[in-house]
This record gives C-alpha cells, structure tokens and sequence, in this order.
C-alpha cells in the first residue's frame, strides 16, 4: 500500500514512490521562460509466452509481471484453466516471459491475433468476438451511493494523473472502496495490469466494480468481460459499439461519471437508486 | 468541404453530414430517467496490403482509403518512392487493399511489424527507431500567434467531438488555418487519415503544423516526423519519450496549448514571439 494514499483498504495504490516512473524535461513557455517539469516515463516491454515473441507494449515500466500476464489472458492467449509455472522479467532488457506448463497452439493462433492498430484498438480483433459471445456475466448489485464515493475518492486520491498528467487509470473496486489502482500510458495497459493481479491472486470477479479513466470503446468491454467483472464505469464518453457488447455480455456499463451524475447504457437492472440526488455536484 | 464549418480555407472538415458515423443509444441517468443520446460508430477495417492482410483497426469508419494508406506508410510497410498501383475499398465486407506496382518484401517483414499493444502504442516497436534516427526535420518559422489562432479556431469549430464525445481530432494546418481535420476513436486513425491525405496528394509536409486533440506519445512523434511535418502541437500532454524523439529529430514539440498557453518542450527556435500574451485568457 502506498503510504501517500489515504484509503484505506486499498491493496495497490498508484506508484507515487518509484522514480523511475517520472523524469524531469525543461520547456519554453508562452512567456518565452524557461519551465522545469516532471513527465512520466514511456518505454517499451516486450511480452513473451513461453519462447514466442507476443507484442512490445509501450508502458510506464511498473507491475511488467501483472501487464504480461494480464494481457496474455485478456487477449485470451492463454485459456482459463491453463497453469502458468512462472513469469520471469528482465529489468535491463525490459522483456517478461510468462511460462505454461504445456507450450499450447496459441503460438501459432498468434499470427492471426496478433493483428491491431491504434489507440481504442490495441487488442486484436480476431477471435475476440468468437470468445465473447459465450459470455454471460452474473447479477449483482449496484448502489449508485457507490458509484459518487467511488468517483469523490479517486479523483481526489494522490495519483501519477494527478502529479504529471498524460497518463490513465484503471482502479478495481469492491462496493464503494478502490482495492488496485494501476495507471498506465495506455489505458489498455492499466486494464491489464489489473487484469493480472486478478488473475494472479484468483480474486472472485463477480462482486466487482471496474473503473476507469478512459473511454468505454469495444476493446475495454471486451477486456472486462473476459476479467469477469459485471460492472464497468467510466468518467469519459463511449462508443456505439461498446454499448452493444455491454448488452450482449449482460454487463452494466456507466459513463459520464461525474460528481452525483451518470449515465447507464446497459444493464440498469442492477442498479439501486438508495441516495438523493445532489444534482448540483 | 463541410459547409457546417466556417472556416473558408478547410479542404476536408469533420464529417458532420456523414450519418453512419454516429447511432442513438437509449440510458437511464442519474436520476432514473431514460435518456436518448447519439454516440461514436466504432468498426473493424481490415486493411491489405497486395494480398497480405496487416491488420484490422477500429475506427468510426470514414476515409478508409486514406487511414490505410495513411497507416502502411507511417507504419515504413509502403517506402516513400513506393508506386501505389491501386486503393480499393469494399464497403460492405469493409476491407481496403492498398496494391503497390511491384510486391516487395515487405510481406516478410510484417511478422516483425505488427506486433503492438493498447493505446499510446497501436504501432510498432520494430523498425520505428532504425527509420527515425534517419530523420532531421528541416527548419521552418511558427508564429506563436498562429497557435494561439489555430486553438481558438480548432475548439470551436464543428465537429464529431462537440457533437457527441468520445472521438479525437487530428488537424493538418499551414500557419494558422487548418486545412484537413480528420476525426477517430483512435487518436492514431485520425494522424493516419491526415497522412493519407498528405501522402495521396503529394502536399510539401515542410511548411506545415499538426494538431492534435491527443497526447504526444513516442508513437504520435513518430508519425508526425515520418510525415515530414516539423511542428506537432496537442492541448494535451506529452511523455518523456516523446520529448526525447522530438529532439532526436529536430521536431518542435509543444504541448498543453490552451487559450494563450503552452510549453514548448523540443526545437524553440523555430517560435516566433510575435504577439503580446494575455494570460487571462
């Protein structure tokens, strides 16, 4: 736990210690003054499954382990079932190599999965929608209380965002507490990280709640559905398509979280409308 | 040329009559009342090249023809005196193929290429930096003022992104008036769009600047100096690797421009302090 967060209940909070995270950089200003600041780090990891090359992911370089794992899982590279016998990293080579106990056929499904471009992307297309379909994820409830201390307690928590910018958060919460906050340049990247300590502590899914800084595009459903987990919320917009996959996986899925107001594409069943609304916030 | 735009020197503008590129969603709110609102289109777009599929991207799914090549030439799968033969795009199936006179061996090469992860990456690690470190953006002259017209002009322009949310922009410009401004779900789409456009249409990139709603990754600097273009701008922020790409190849680099704000973080001598500041602003 972070000593610089408040929570807490928190199991991982945001790396506000680890300076390899952050460098400083000098800029002109508009006054034409010389400005110091600090900028987060971006640099690239790259992720094998046992002796196959996967993917070089650009990331701010801490949890490798979580972000090889949790990718590998969420891109469905590995299966539900299968037994990891070690996730090895290399700090100076920055490459993670995560280990099954049997070398599968995914090495050669790769090729096709492999394929991506662009943010809002970054996962593969291929055999993801032929996964997803099978998913259907299990009732819960939602009280909207939690969704406004969810969004109060992490907008005010101390976090990379909020001490250099230009980075996204995933938190995954249980009730109204944040549990892991990862951040990432990519937002994918965050998701994934979150993704592997799930996987890694084989936490239950079913009573969580994922938030996120980022958009709510085909790719994250997708992500949260394959994590198992009923309820993705977000401060920022969505897209069309996210909002179908929603419904087909029975998954709640808010947006525009911000202050006491929100908007609930998909799976408003879950809901618990306990709390007057201060509209004002 | 949008006639919703105002600007009299736009050749291409958002694509505000295109009524594929957004559908309506029904959501319950903060308060329990249903609410009708139009969000982005987001679909896959497989993109060829000859007869070898590179990969499918996500995007709202206008100028396919322009983000595929747009891509293969940003991505260094097209070389830069490369004879493109043919662009053809089935709407229905929505597969583009970009055919080049002779097939060369890229094909190869793409098994190297393509392997990506999430946002703020989407491209590939690869070859990117054996092509940049060829790289010296030429000099040019920016007038601080025509930032400052370029943000006030950009922001208000119409656009998807005032429309409905949930998009980025990528705005081609010369001094200060934007000429292409294409929009994505994927920051990346709308920088390879332009790239299309500027590619397509042989424009000297030399003397011009580059807009963007997204934050300047090592990836966005990598692309804007693939084109060619010495100045890349974003009212967003930027990371570590980025600034250092930026001063690799001699690109002024200038971030979190607002109102009558910047910093200016790579290649100040290109800035011109012609205009009194108003802070206020």
């Amino acid at each position: 736990m972070n000593e610089k967060n408040n929570s807490q209940n928190m199991i991982i909070g945001p790396n506000l210690d680890d300076k390899n995270l952050v460098s400083s950089v000098t800029g002109k200003d508009h006054h034409g003054q010389i400005n110091k600041l600090d900028v987060i780090e971006e640099r690239p990891l790259s992720i094998y499954l046992n002796s196959q090359e996967i993917v070089t992911a650009m990331t701010i370089g801490d949890h490798p382990k979580y972000l090889a794992l949790g990718f590998l899982k969420n891109q469905k590279l590995i299966k539900e079932n299968e037994k990891i016998s070690g996730i090895d990293y290399d700090e100076e080579t920055r490459v993670v190599v995560v280990r099954t106990e049997k070398e599968s056929n995914y090495e050669q499904k790769i090729k096709k999965k492999i394929r991506t471009s662009g943010c809002a992307v970054g996962t593969v297309f291929g055999d993801m929608m032929e996964s997803i379909e099978e998913i259907v994820l299990p009732e819960s409830k939602i009280k909207i209380s939690w969704l406004y201390d969810l969004a109060k307690e992490i907008n005010q928590m101390n976090s990379l965002y909020l001490e250099v910018g230009a980075i996204h958060g995933t938190v995954l919460c249980c009730k109204n507490k944040p549990l892991v906050y990862m951040e990432d340049v990519g937002r994918h990247n965050a998701v994934d990280k979150v993704a592997g300590w799930l996987f890694s502590t084989k936490t239950n899914p079913n009573d969580k709640i994922l938030y996120t800084t980022g958009r709510l595009t085909s790719e994250m459903v997708v992500k949260c559905a394959n994590m198992g987990i009923p309820v993705l919320v977000s401060r920022s917009g969505f897209t069309a398509w996210g909002v179908e996959l929603a419904k087909l996986t029975n998954m709640t899925l808010i947006g525009r979280l911000r202050g006491n107001r929100f908007i609930c594409l998909s799976g408003d069943t879950r809901l618990d409308y306990d709390t007057e609304i201060n509209t004002k916030n």
